[in-house]
């Protein structure tokens, strides 16, 4: 009877499946963090106490592999939250989202990276890598934003604004602070991996903040 | 023609993307779990006799791959029945379903510990992690449930009782027998995996009884 | 208006829920599968020839890969085509389903053992593992089956006979062939994996047969 | 009220469970491409210096995980596009669909070939099995598209055009110059691949000039 429904609920399935598609890259980047948590290799007289030695050192994997997991699932909930103000994709939009999931397959790279080399000589390289990765997430968090954003055919009603906002802080907030990250890193890596931390929590305590956006 | 119907879909939405993508999560670890499973290094005079050899040789895996296959499937089919109880979701629910699925990923590396360590002296320590994993997994389901019935607005109509049910069974029997299991692991690395694998039986008769749940 | 609408509809939601997780695992150890082809190693002078030489070796590998992938492929349009005729879950059905799963996410490692080992003399037994593989799988099938059929309460109207003859399919045409391709691996290599490759064909002219339950 | 409608939704669900399980198939593949950049082995005197230039030297692996994820992701807009204008399925259209989704599982395998033998004189095997693993691929998608149209039962009404344009593409476009690519590959690796990469440019210039249609 209203002739506008069927292509209304096409433009629903096309979000939806572009959704899920993204939603499997997201859970299988997360998943795959774990095959960086090495078996210690057998060898010599094995006692109780070695492998509570051995699983001790791998400290720097459990540190990375669990920074990562959660911060791929903060990206997962932006991703969420950036989605439910979408109504309709264009190519731009799929192809700015093909670089955003781009960036978190390459994900448990750099977090192997930092468990390897972290209490080496060229912890400041594994750091700047995996801070650097960062940079180019926010951008292309940016990037996707002002793809949605553009012409404002894409979004929801009322949703310029909240899409106008998370590109500021992608641009002013997320990018300068990993950039700053990356570049602090021949210095201490401590102080590059502690910006990392501190900016998960940051985004963390701003969807927690915003959590009702989540109810609705 | 109903003013709140809209808000009801775009929740219902909300619930469904969350749960296919712990899904997807659940789903690609249960299949990692195969890779623990090793193809014997060619080495040597190969014949039938001694590929049989090397394949019984390694029972320990096989062993550990099913148990651990069967507790991820439980743990899915637990985290489905605390769903269909859930009618909204808020940042705290996320953040506990996201510590759940951490340890979810998690379960292919103490696996492989067991399966490479279990017939050698450090089979306690193996088998004290492998039952470890298994306490932090059940205080994780407690936090998620006491996140889903914290103020009341999460749960469906009458699902209050069911969800502090299942706090108690994660707080009062999940938490103190994995732990016992973690603790007996110096005395004997078969009463702890005895206990986790009891555990696994446990549960599942558990939801067995509950059947009905499953159909409605 | 209709009291029996809200239950239907949760059920189906259900049976939905328990499909795309299967697909899930489906999709993931067909995808595993290529982690088995493996990339020659560098070493001594290597000239374009020598690469082709080397991919040539590595033919068991291929043949074992799309006879893995198709098999896997085959045995999810039967796992569709079964939760087609069902309505309703209950647990055991849950629990046949995740034995079928397990068995699934094992077919990466049969396969990988005939890849490596089907130009040595431990050939027999590495067919004869992958042909035991199926003999397990098959009964998986029927297992599933006859959950699904129990009590008849589960089957969608008028799917009793469809499901009856496809258990027949399975315990008399699957599990005794596949038996006999193990049995006859010591003998024939060539013999068991024919007879494995013939079920493969074999299952899919049935479906193509039946293509229009597809359509339906 | 409409004997007519049951069906149609039955069918619906049907195209919805190929697609999601496809969009695993593809989402998978694409991820497990990560597992190609390999993290440089700890040696002798580690420096910061020393990883920047190991990390340099892959160059190959990222040009390579690149272009493959980028030529996954078109290869599923391109699978999505051809969904949109399929309304029902049938066993030939599940079959060349599992024939493309096993190319598509494979495409990590050449990528790595190419990562791993870029630099080395081999390159061009590497170059011509990469480009020819295209050249399959195309193949696939013609037969995928023959299939759904064959017959003109299982298309949307007024799709017939479309498809038969994107068979064109496929078999005048897409196999004469992935072939081109793999012939020349013996002359010149950088020519085969910079072929390979302008068709990805090309067939990502195709979607976003037909971009409407992922609107619609």
């Amino acid at each position: 009877m209203d002739p506008a429904r069927p292509n209304d609920s096409a433009t629903e399935k096309e979000t939806g499946r572009l959704e899920a598609f993204s939603d499997g890259v997201f859970s299988i980047a997360m998943t795959l963090l774990v095959l960086e948590l090495k078996v210690p290799t057998l060898s010599g007289p094995v006692t109780g106490a070695w492998l509570c030695g051995q699983l001790a050192k791998q400290w720097p994997s459990y540190f990375a592999f669990t920074t990562s997991f959660f911060t791929v699932l903060i990206m997962w909930i932006n991703h969420h939250g950036i989605f439910k103000l979408v109504r309709k994709i264009d190519a731009l939009l799929l192809f700015t989202n093909g670089l955003l999931l781009l960036m978190v397959t390459v994900v448990p790279f750099p977090t192997a990276l930092v468990a390897s080399y972290l209490r080496t000589p060229a912890a400041s390289t594994a750091c700047a890598v995996y801070a650097g990765t960062f940079v180019i997430i926010s951008v292309a968090y940016g990037l996707l934003l002002l793809a949605a954003r553009r012409g404002g055919r894409l979004l929801i009603h009322g949703a310029a604004g909240e899409v106008s906002r998370r590109v500021k802080d992608c641009f002013c907030i997320g990018v300068p602070l990993y950039l700053l990250a990356a570049l602090v890193a021949p210095w201490s890596r401590w102080l590059s991996l502690g910006i990392c931390t501190a900016l998960w929590v940051f985004w963390s305590v701003g969807s927690l903040e915003r959590g009702p956006a989540f109810r609705r």
